[in-house]
């Protein structure tokens, strides 16, 4: 399979994973089992991930982790909005 | 910054940022708040960057995503366990 095609796909699954996620809490207004931390690092992983894809020139790798920094970002609005702690 | 070393330290943050939620979900037994379609779509694109990083032949990308994949399907184990439905 053509490597970029791969990239691609494989961007545009791990963007969205998150998005069932985001949708399940904003319906349910929950985030109880939801881990804070795991989303900290998760988004500092990630924008360093789309830091990686500019200095290596690959746009599947830059595109679907700054997507997936704003899915994140959203959610980690959510946890603050539900969280009841 | 040497791109490896970029790359290295970003597949590193999001591989454990999933750890945080794993433990979390083992400690309480409760994965009410996890959307299993996040985990199955999550699994198949990370499968899939692995895929990528073997024919780009970045190490970086190989080992940060192949590790991921573990930690979700433990995830996954977990929500097939503690899943009330």
């Amino acid at each position: 399979m053509n490597e970029n095609i791969l990239g691609i796909v494989a961007g545009v699954l791990t963007s969205i994973s998150m998005i069932p996620q985001l949708v399940k809490v904003i319906r349910e207004k929950n985030v109880e089992d939801i881990s804070l931390l795991m989303l900290l690092v998760l988004i500092s992983g990630l924008s360093l991930w789309v830091w990686y894809g500019f200095m290596k020139d690959e746009l599947p790798i830059i595109l679907s982790n700054a997507f997936a920094v704003l899915v994140n970002l959203s959610l980690l609005v959510c946890y603050a909005a539900y969280n009841k702690k």
